[in-house]
């Protein structure tokens, strides 16, 4: 029994709820489970937690998989230990959190009617009815592997847990392993690929089915240029191409695909994970369609002693008001807390995510937070987006490092949507997106970006930041004031000039615009931007202009420049030459 | 004539109205005024501009100075330059803006009747009148002098205009400084101070009359553990001490203070700004009591005609809603923006601010946003702070570094005011302030912070943040779960130890407390928190006990087990050793 009478309706109400004593059963040990436990255990320590895993390895931080494959981390228990290098074990969290841990056992059912759950115990094959008061679902996900033959060969492996992690380095430290293949070019992939080619010199390849990496979540330009930098850091990444079949008579060695055949000693299956609900399922619990648990803003399921968080529910995504999936390390812990307080009788809250990610790839960081422009049109947006690069500190401070940054805003509300981000090792994107995600939830506008109120001294930012960069730009474009062309387009551009009445125009000064201006003398104009007003008689009038400069200042200056004159068949290349170089196109 | 009737009253019809060619004179050429007049000519490139200056130096990033004193900028042209290399000098303007500046130029009044200023050449000595139809006021800041004997010696400056900056390092570079003497601990003081000792190995002292260094922008605690920093790298920091008058024949030689006498051979005053308000005064416009121009939401002053912003103005405080004096070459660009599209007829708007600041000095950076937390019980909120250590990163992640984060907030409604951050040369402090700061004119509450969506990957952050730590911390002790002692009080408690009955409890591993419980046995009492539950009756139940860890995290767990036990009078040591450390307290 936990409430004495009804159920608590307000927050005054529940403050003032009489707990008693009670049985909390944890279904789950890694991330959301341990989180939930402890909190719950701090508010109320008289009473008893039991957590249930199937594995002897718990509580460790899955998200240092690939850490620990790289070797950055040394010991797999560092992924299991707290900041004070104690070991978060069974011992540990019956010692230190008066917890009951139950390693190796499965839990094959619930009763919610009589409130038990029914264990046994993967070793002893023992079983047992638990009964709990109230009950936490912390099941996770599971790594999603191909339905393609071969698929169960020995050296294919998924990167869904620390006993699997432990099977890859053995792998790799032994040598057995001089070619891999990893299939998904998500974050995982990404990582798994980074930590296999730097660390252990592995000839690393990626086959990613969609035509881009990191579908869904970072755009087609972003993704491109992060690409480029993959392979100068010889990562082979293959898109568009379908894995068909595994072979190997023991160990996998080859793979085929649509497009081809790939030698290998190790495959990394990174390709999506999915909600553990069956459970939930099972004991009627209310499911998805896509299997994730559906919980409320407490976090309870449909049945109100029964809650659950993490890589097995669904939330709100908080810009488009509909049910998301966010698996995620960060936001399972914060979910825990909020289980923990409301098994004590609190009312904490979460409502919901915007999305976002963030990965470091060798010398690059890569993030984003809300909707790509793809997602945002999908979900019926007339939506836009602009592109703005530019040093991460005053430009006059001698060491920065250039950031290219997109910002997806709605034509009609001027809502933003999302933001991306890319630039070098540092935390500059990590900081400039994170400022962004945090008011998106507020329906934040392009003006509200515009003067985002950023901190700034030299050694850390710009007076005008690339954020507020950003938001003006997105205003500039709103109003008509800027018409852009971005990367990619002027990359076909270009590839078709012999076709076109495309001019390129670089406004650059002399000394950045000569050689190419030189190797393209036909096809490439060069008049700086300040000459422009008095050579404005060499610009065609009856042409598309498209203009270009290092970042896109100058450019859109000379389209306005142009303007004035009633030139206005004009195209500025949004992120400038900077852009067109990260991006991969050599001129 | 600017407007065809009347004065526009919605978005649309702003944007309905039909502009005119028109003047546009802008008084002050330094940060707002350029970017005001650059922004107006892209609206509308028919219209002139005239830019009125008083220096030769035009358009220079001001905040840029002490990184030139230093020798990290090598030249000055620099910080006059954009990102592309351009000298943003008249003629520059001139070609690529198509605006005239008119350089070494005094605006001595302006006739609001009759639409003109009357200006002089303070070279020729000529004088004339310029007719507007809109004015801008971008005269910006001065820095106050502090008004005792000798201030007219030569070798004494204020960090005020690219002129002085020249001065002071040519005198630097000429090798005649041994010694300086900084007069102010804010953030030009303190980067002026970093510049002279680190770059040119000057014996530096700052003197600040208050009793901490960065008075009103960062709570004692943080400005005492930078402090603690700044005399690491040879700053001699002399606190609540009062300059009284400078000494020498030609040039300074001697300080005198209330304390004592210091020789130098040079003088940097950086004891604050003041708006310079007076020829706004003198038009007859509205002024604050402390001089700064009032303006509008649309930056315009009580003349419709005449706009105003940077470091000239007082805006509205977000968080108290009072105006307030925020001088920022930062805020100065946006707003500079802001009237330049109102100047066209458009309907920008600039809200106010709640004040952000940051500062790197040596290895460290510091950072703040909105109040403080003597500023918000000053205002009148019943405020408390929460202070918590973490790394800035996932904890298993090899590359990392400790920070230090305050958090302000109100206890009745549990709204967020304020919070600070200190941590290594990383971006690491100003991601999670900037992320923070987003927020605060959004109403955000402690619930907001524990739950604030960052961006999670193990090289950037760790799952759960410092910042969702700070959140969770403050509703913690809000709720009466921790029971917190600050740094500044534990240290005072441990010198008082003989005279007092507190017991100071090290919950850290034996290896940990080992050192300070040896050379103190009969102080500093070890049991380790995993061992404290069957060690309960080592602990007195008739004193008080603080309780002290690593970084507070073990500590609230020892609390909550004492508690369990009937043992209350105890205190967390918030932020734990490793804060007391930073601090300067040497155990």
């Amino acid at each position: 029994m936990i409430y004495k009478t009804g159920k608590p309706k307000t927050k005054q109400h529940y403050r003032e709820f009489k707990i008693m004593s009670q049985h909390v059963v944890v279904i789950g040990a890694v991330a959301l489970g341990p989180k939930a436990a402890c909190r719950f255990k701090r508010l109320e320590p008289d009473s008893k937690v039991t957590m249930v895993d199937q594995s002897d390895l718990i509580s460790y931080g899955g998200c240092g998989i690939p850490y620990f494959v790289s070797g950055d981390v040394s010991d797999a228990s560092q992924l299991q230990s707290t900041s004070f290098h104690m070991v978060r074990d069974a011992k540990f969290f019956k010692n230190v959190k008066d917890i009951n841990v139950l390693t190796n056992t499965k839990v094959r059912s619930i009763d919610r009617n009589k409130k038990t759950v029914t264990v046994k115990n993967i070793i002893t094959g023992q079983e047992d009815d638990l009964s709990y008061d109230q009950l936490v679902l912390a099941t996770g996900s599971r790594p999603k592997r191909l339905p393609i033959p071969g698929v169960n060969l020995k050296g294919i492996f998924t990167v869904s847990n620390l006993n699997e992690a432990m099977a890859i380095k053995q792998g790799l430290a032994h040598g057995e392993v001089e070619k891999a293949v990893v299939i998904g070019a998500g974050a995982i992939g990404l990582e798994m690929a980074e930590a296999m080619a730097d660390l252990w010199g592995i000839e690393t390849t990626v086959i990613e089915v969609s035509d881009q990496i990191l579908p869904g979540i970072i755009s087609p330009n972003m993704a491109r240029m992060a690409q480029c930098h993959l392979e100068e850091n010889d990562i082979i990444v293959r898109l568009d191409e379908k894995v068909q079949q595994f072979h190997g008579t023991d160990r996998v060695k080859r793979v085929t695909t649509d497009k081809g055949i790939i030698d290998t000693d190790m495959v990394i299956m990174a390709v999506g994970v999915a909600p553990n609900g069956d459970l939930a399922k099972a004991a009627g619990l209310e499911v998805s369609q896509s299997g994730a648990i559906v919980v409320n803003d407490r976090m309870q399921t449909s049945d109100p002693y029964i809650y659950s968080g993490g890589d097995c529910v669904e939330i709100p995504n908080l810009l488009t008001g509909k049910p998301g999936y966010f698996p995620s390390g960060s936001l399972a812990n914060r979910q825990g807390r909020v289980i923990g307080t409301n098994l004590a009788g609190g009312n904490a809250r979460f409502e919901g995510a915007v999305g976002t990610f963030i990965i470091k790839a060798f010398e690059m960081s890569l993030a984003s937070a809300g909707l790509s422009l793809g997602r945002a049109k999908a979900e019926g947006w007339d939506a836009l987006s602009v592109f703005v690069s530019q040093f991460d500190r005053a430009h006059f401070y001698p060491e920065k490092g250039l950031m290219y940054m997109e910002l997806i805003v709605d034509r009609k509300t001027e809502k933003v949507l999302g933001v991306q981000g890319l630039g070098g090792v540092t935390d500059a994107v990590f900081a400039r997106v994170n400022a962004v995600a945090a008011i998106l939830k507020y329906g934040a506008t392009v003006a509200d970006i515009g003067n985002l109120e950023l901190l700034y001294a030299p050694p850390f930012s710009a007076a005008m930041d690339i954020v507020n960069a950003l938001g003006n730009t997105a205003e500039n474009v709103l109003r008509g004031k800027n018409k852009l062309i971005d990367v990619d387009q002027f990359a076909q551009w270009w590839r078709d000039r012999e076709g076109s009445d495309a001019v390129f125009l670089d406004c650059r000064g002399w000394g950045n615009a000569k050689p190419v201006s030189e190797k393209y003398p036909d096809d490439w104009k060069s008049i700086p931007q300040d000459e422009l007003k008095k050579r404005m008689d060499e610009v065609p009038r009856d042409k598309p202009v498209v203009l270009i400069c290092n970042t896109g200042v100058r450019s859109y200056e000379a389209q306005l420049n142009l303007k004035q004159k009633g030139i206005t068949n004009t195209y500025n290349l949004q992120g400038g030459m900077a852009t067109v170089k990260k991006w991969g196109l050599d001129l």
